[in-house]
Order: C-alpha cells, then structure tokens, then sequence
C-alpha cells in the first residue's frame, strides 16, 4: 500500500474535497444573492457553481441554511480580523471609533457583502451583525465606566448594529463616499454622549494596518465578482 | 330595475367586497409572518384567512408581491398619521425629535409589527421605512440650515432609518422599555450635532395627541392578535 492509498489519507482528501465544494456553493451563493437579490434559488446558485442539484443537497438542506452559511462565515471572518484589533485598546470609545471604522471601510471596499447583507431579513443579517458582537460588548462597558451617556446599552446597542447595517445595505444603492466612515462613526460616539472635541480626535487617529486574510471568502468573492465584470 | 339591481350599485359591491378580502388577506399576512417568520408561505396566509387558494391569486402573484403590499399599506398609514404632526413644527431638529419618538412609540405599542420588519429583506423593509421619508427630508434641512452639524445628509439618513428599524426589529426579540423611545431620539440628536441639554429639551416636549385611525391594518391586526393569544 503506497501512502497514497492508505485510509488516512483517502480520508483527508474526502474532507479537503468537501471542504472547497463547500466553499464553491458560499462564494456563488454570495455573487448570486448580492446581483440577483432575495428571489435567486438554489438552481442560480448551483448553476453559477456548475454543479448538480443532488450535489448541493450533501451540504444544504435549504435555501435559508445556504443564505445563514454564508452570513457566519462573512461574520466570523470580520469578527476574527476586527475584535483583537479592537482589543488592543482599553478605552471602550476608541474601541468604538476604531471598530466601527474598521467595520465601515470594509463595507465601503467590498459592494459585494452590503448587496448580499440588504437581501437577508434582519434577523439572519443581525445575527452576528458584521461580526459587530463586539460593539454590543463595549457600550455595555463604556455605560458602565461612565465613559459614555446614561444611554441605556440596548439602546446604544440596537443603535449601533442599526448604523452598521444600514450603512452596508446603503451601498446596494450608491458607493459610499470616501469621508463616510469617519463621519458616521463620528456622528455615533456623539450619540453615546462624547462631545464633538473628544469624537473628532478619536475618529481621526490613524487606523491600524488592517487586511482580511486571502483565505476570506468577502475577498474570494469580491475577486471573482470584479473580475467577471 | 330595483336600485339594488342597477349596474353601477352591483360594480359598487363587487368593489367592496374585493375591497374586503384583499385588507383581510393583508391582515392575515402580517399575522402569520410576524409570527411564524420568513419560512411562512401562501398556504398558511389562506389557511388564516379561510379562503381558497384560487382565489388568492385573484390578488397577489406571489408571496413576495404579499408581503410588499403589507409593507407598503403599513409605512403609507404612518406616514399619512406621523407626518402632518412632524410639519406643526418649523425647526427640523423638532422635527426629528417628534417623529423619531413617536414612530418609536408606535413600535413599542404594536410589537406586531417589529415581529413582522424583522422578517422582510431590508430593501423591503427599508421602501419608505416605517412611514419615515421625512425623517431624510428633515435632515437635509437641517444640515442646510446648519441647525446640524455638517454630517452629511446620507450619513444622516442611514443613521436614523438604520436605528428605527433596529428598534422595531428588537421588539421581535424583546418589549422596549417605556424609556427607550426618548433614550433613543435624544441620542439621535446628539449624533446630529445637537448638545446634550438642547437634544434633553427637545426630546422631553411634550408628545402631541397622536393615534392611528381604527382603520388602520396596524391597529386591526394588533387587535387580532392580542385577542387570539
């Protein structure tokens, strides 16, 4: 028995193969729900994949389970590239300012993810919001600390996921302009009490060197959706 | 020929009674979807309003036209009730201050609706949202006349169409506090340049006499579901 023959190793090309058919119906369902909208079905996605409809049924059961794949796995890449960039500061106001500047920037580079995001109901797009989990976390802590305004964190919470999530589905409309961001997370840390001399000087220190891994599928598909246009 | 029997008093009954089905079709649509959510479908909208599947399509294409019909119906009657109300006042930050609280307001009184918001796609959610074009109008003007710091009127509007709909999408999770349609309007001044004593004062006026007509799909349906739960 060659090495390439043993059950191990059988066994792991299944899975790798597994693994990028997966990642070939994400990446299509993403192109094709961001230009055809909330009425493509299984049969555009599978046929932009060149793949058989029975195929598609290994990995989904539904149209609804492909749609929520797809918003994980764009919410976890964020969350997992934005939090521990966050992280690196204490104050929950230069979280804010530097996550959802971030968070904006990434909306503005990539069309592709508000067109798919302003398909989704609100429920499936809010789940994980952006991978924005941690702007919940961080007003609870800046109510806490007194850093913000006795603002209430649900309110400052469904406040800021409601920002972001209109400012990603905006951009199915019209390209964000380029003093977007700062602005609107501007106009947010006003809204959690800091006056304009404290959020004009937080919204314009230097954002840190930021870069979604090649591996993304927000960059896989904005690739290809550029590419073939 | 009894007046009963005349063409035009005939023409006159069948449009009632088509009238009448489609605002009983609506009413049911919005039951079933706020409740059971985007997986609701046709069947279950005929089932709740006991009528054939035939004669469905007398009214609608499709689910989707449905739901766009609901919708539209909804943000119509709040624009019709709000409105006029949010025009008594000149200053455009009054304006925002009278219309974000009172669209808040009618959120939290009708969870209904939040419960149904949450299931459309955001474009259809967002197509005059929550009867709430004049919150864009009232933004330019208020970024016109510099009563708002210079925000830039799109990042303006996104804000505050964004934050109303996360509220009425929040209510499909949880009630709002009595507290939380102030909290969020004050806020929302404040992100428009607004400082903090000026957003307090404008956001503790008191609320003019405001309620929907009994007419109102909002209003019936709500009466409906409270009454079969």
């Amino acid at each position: 028995m060659t090495t390439e023959d043993t059950p191990n190793h059988r066994t792991r090309v299944a899975a790798e193969r597994r693994g990028k058919t997966r990642a070939k119906l994400l990446e299509s369902a993403l192109l094709v729900f961001a230009q055809k909208g909330a009425g493509a079905v299984i049969d555009d996605v599978i046929a932009h994949a060149g793949m058989a409809r029975g195929s598609f049924y290994n990995y989904f059961r539904t149209n609804e389970e492909l749609l929520a794949a797809v918003a994980d796995e764009i919410n976890d890449e964020l969350l997992r590239a934005i939090d521990p960039v966050v992280l690196r500061c204490d104050d929950p106001a230069e979280r804010i300012a530097c996550g959802t500047r971030l968070l904006l920037h990434t909306v503005r580079r990539f069309p592709l993810y508000g067109g798919f995001m302003a398909r989704l109901p609100f429920p499936a797009a809010n789940s994980g919001l952006l991978g924005a989990r941690f702007l919940a976390r961080d007003v609870r802590l800046g109510v806490a600390t007194r850093r913000f305004a006795d603002i209430g964190w649900r309110v400052g919470a469904d406040m800021l996921v409601g920002v972001m999530l209109s400012a990603a589905c905006s951009t199915a409309r019209e390209p964000l302009s380029p003093a977007y961001p700062d602005a609107s997370a501007r106009a947010m840390l006003r809204a959690l009490g800091l006056d304009e001399v404290e959020a004009a000087r937080l919204t314009a220190l230097p954002l840190p060197a930021f870069e979604l891994p090649p591996s993304s599928l927000l960059r896989r598909a904005q690739l290809l959706s550029v590419g073939r246009d």
